[in-house]
């Protein structure tokens, strides 16, 4: 397929980077390395590949917890035991680019704002201005478990603490002034304190002063990314973020995410330009159709039953051991998952008319992200028909295995849209912001309003 | 001086890096960028020049906070407006070196433990076993009022937190036994679950649950760094240290503080051995001892005296701005500061009979450390003399400026040193702990006694 209408703006891709795929399965593929969730050379492998086909960014995910001696026949099966923390793990990938982005996930539960404007501002700095922070809540037991706590807070709360931190985070990126920094050596000045802000932060959450130790990178400050899909989340989102991942299996539903998150960053008085929206998207590419099918296959095959209801479980946020596995997924209201996430699922649920056990088959394996299976000219048909027909602004691509499934997307997918004129041939300039088309970030002096 | 006794073990080398220089007036020298705080390059030459030097390891300090509004004239003087955070800046040095350790200061005070872990374990898979923790509190209240309190906490309850605070650390680097992977890709067990073990921890400051989502690497885990000299500081180390790092200007008061450190060693049931002393020390080389002279005459020709007062105010814990500067250092008992450095600090006021003027003039060009200065083989006699005489296991150097002050010791002093066999010329190992000659730490269970 190809259209005579093309958008004026690229594509955006991001990669996400998980150790071995991200297909459920992935580890016990023969091509992967079982071992390489703590490899750093794979992880610096994949960004020197995405770099070399010119994604804006590389992303990972994060949790603060693995998971305790609850469900160990499941635990034993999957690759969970083995994470690297995002924030060392990008800052070495940084030293060995170039000019691919660089965003981290970090929680706004179990840490502290002067700490995370710290790490982010330091990755900003270190990569010349290719960081970007994907701000999260934590909602798993397990997570508060780890920080004094016996369990997560409400959905609410823990917005409402998000809401803040983030605010907090965002003044301390503007302690300096642009023009801050004098480094006049003979007279010895080395800056200009009229042009440094303490913060002085008091609120319901955190009571913060600063200034940070660290000025503004050459983007700026990080690009804000954020994936919450419930009415929390399209708020915080519409009202901080610049980059959105969802998760969406189907045109239609994309669209309407699309518009109405778009609609909200203009009531909030932002362009509707000012944030990307990137559904994830697993593609399988093959020479053509049946050999991807034969290779997603084969992946779907090594999913053990154990794993696949233990998954979807906690995507659902409920136990679904205990219910008949070939029975209906149970309806469930009112609890404190990612209520985004959740509705999405009941909804696929009813209209496939699954059990829980083809309901995990349909979607686990793709972490219920949507899969597109073909040869590389038709999963670029499947990304321009989103693209061009207004439910994204680009892709959050999950490869189902690494290397493997990177490469062929690279190698087949990525050359099919830049002959469409979809994506970049180069980029375009040197942070992540230049190159995802976002501006320069004007200083908000209302949030760090000057000397005490 | 050359002797004829040579110990068996090699001196030890630790490179403190600081952005342009651990001179205070540093960043004003004409040959230092002033910008080259934040650059992630300047760090990365360093580091690799010390790597071609075998330096044990490179080791970066870390402040919560830089400062308020209070004092901007003393301020815009310094260049602490600046400050690259260790982690991120490690691990991207971690990624173009292969065998220098890499040793981050990360404090007690303002962290949680979980985080702590996980940073360092990362960052020790990320290098291969090249991490170390250097292990502190915070104690200034610029601090605290990052992480919304008012003050800092007593120095005898900053210490029971930090006890605590390793002993959880340590215990959740013992989360997996080292043969706890099993990667059986055809069967789909990613691990053994019998060799998993959560900690449950809970004590009076925190209650952590764990296990830790990463494994043992190939050092086991990072090595342990302290710096404290109090009492409370020395018996801490003995008791979980494996380099500690000290402020001694004389040879005698350092060999009686190795003594007492190696006799509080043994204990606690450890060998003398098992921690490694490297006192502080600032050469300053030439290719005469009054080319040295006229190289660090230079630089104390830059200190400010606004400059000068605040930076011995701040190591004496005591404003000295409202004593009369041509006056002899007040004597201050009790108060809350860095008790080991003030005690060093006022007996040298009272044996040299100094003035607060002539007081900073003496100790503030090197922040309170040894300075030696001199040509390649005066420099190479002082540290021999420490060295063979039973005051340290080596040193922790800090260079007057970067990157000529490196380069200086590097091209001049460590050929020296290695003449007269008291310095590898090549790495014995590839982890921090083989080359620092530290045992493969056994995995103490009773830490993490198992599941629950």
């Amino acid at each position: 397929m190809t259209t005579t209408q093309r958008p004026a703006e690229k594509m955006r891709l991001g990669l996400f980077i998980e150790g071995g795929g991200h297909h459920i399965a992935a580890w016990r593929h023969p091509g992967v390395d079982p071992a390489g969730r703590l490899n750093i050379d794979s992880f610096i492998d994949a960004a020197r590949t995405a770099e070399r086909a010119c994604f804006d960014m590389i992303f990972t995910a994060d949790t603060n917890a693995t998971f305790g001696s609850d469900d160990l026949d499941y635990w034993m099966r999957s690759s969970a035991a083995s994470r690297l923390e995002p924030l060392t793990m990008l800052s070495a990938v940084s030293a060995v680019t170039q000019r691919i982005g660089l965003v981290a996930t970090m929680s706004t539960t179990y840490s502290e704002p002067f700490t995370t404007a710290r790490v982010f501002a330091s990755l900003d700095q270190i990569s010349r201005g290719r960081a970007g922070w994907n701000l999260v809540t934590s909602l798993k037991d397990a997570e508060a478990r780890n920080f004094g706590k016996d369990a997560h807070a409400g959905h609410g709360e823990r917005y409402a603490r998000a809401r803040e931190f983030a605010q907090v985070v965002m003044g301390l990126w503007e302690s300096w002034d642009d023009d801050a920094m004098v480094y006049d050596q003979v007279a010895g000045i080395y800056m200009d304190p009229g042009k440094m802000h303490v913060l002085n932060h008091r609120g319901a959450h955190f009571s913060v002063r600063g200034p940070l130790m660290i000025q503004r990178s050459r983007q700026g400050r990080p690009v804000i990314v954020q994936a919450g899909g419930s009415e929390e989340g399209r708020e915080l989102a519409a009202e901080t973020a610049e980059v959105v991942f969802s998760v969406q299996q189907d045109l239609e539903p994309a669209r309407a995410f699309y518009a109405d998150l778009k609609a909200r960053v203009v009531r909030h008085g932002r362009r509707p330009e000012d944030v990307k929206v990137l559904p994830g998207v697993m593609p399988v590419v093959g020479r053509t159709r049946a050999e991807a099918a034969a290779k997603y296959e084969e992946l779907q095959e090594l999913i053990q039953p154990e794993v696949g209801v233990k998954q979807l479980s906690n995507y659902y946020g409920v136990d679904l051991s205990q219910f008949p596995l070939d029975g209906p997924l149970p309806e469930i209201r009112d609890t404190n998952a990612e209520q985004g996430r959740r509705a999405l699922i009941a909804d696929l649920a009813r209209r496939e008319n699954h059990t829980i056990r083809s309901l995990y088959k349909r979607i686990i394996g793709q972490r219920a992200h949507r899969v597109v299976i073909g040869s590389a000219a038709e999963v670029a048909d499947a990304l321009e028909e989103w693209f061009t027909g207004g439910a994204c602004d680009g892709f959050n691509v999950l490869p189902a295995t690494f290397p493997a499934g990177l490469r062929d997307f690279c190698d087949d997918v990525i050359p099919e849209l830049q002959r469409r004129g979809l994506f970049r041939t180069a980029y375009e300039g040197t942070t992540l912001r230049e190159n995802l088309g976002l501006p320069f970030p004007a200083i908000h002096r209302e949030r760090a309003p000057g000397r005490e």
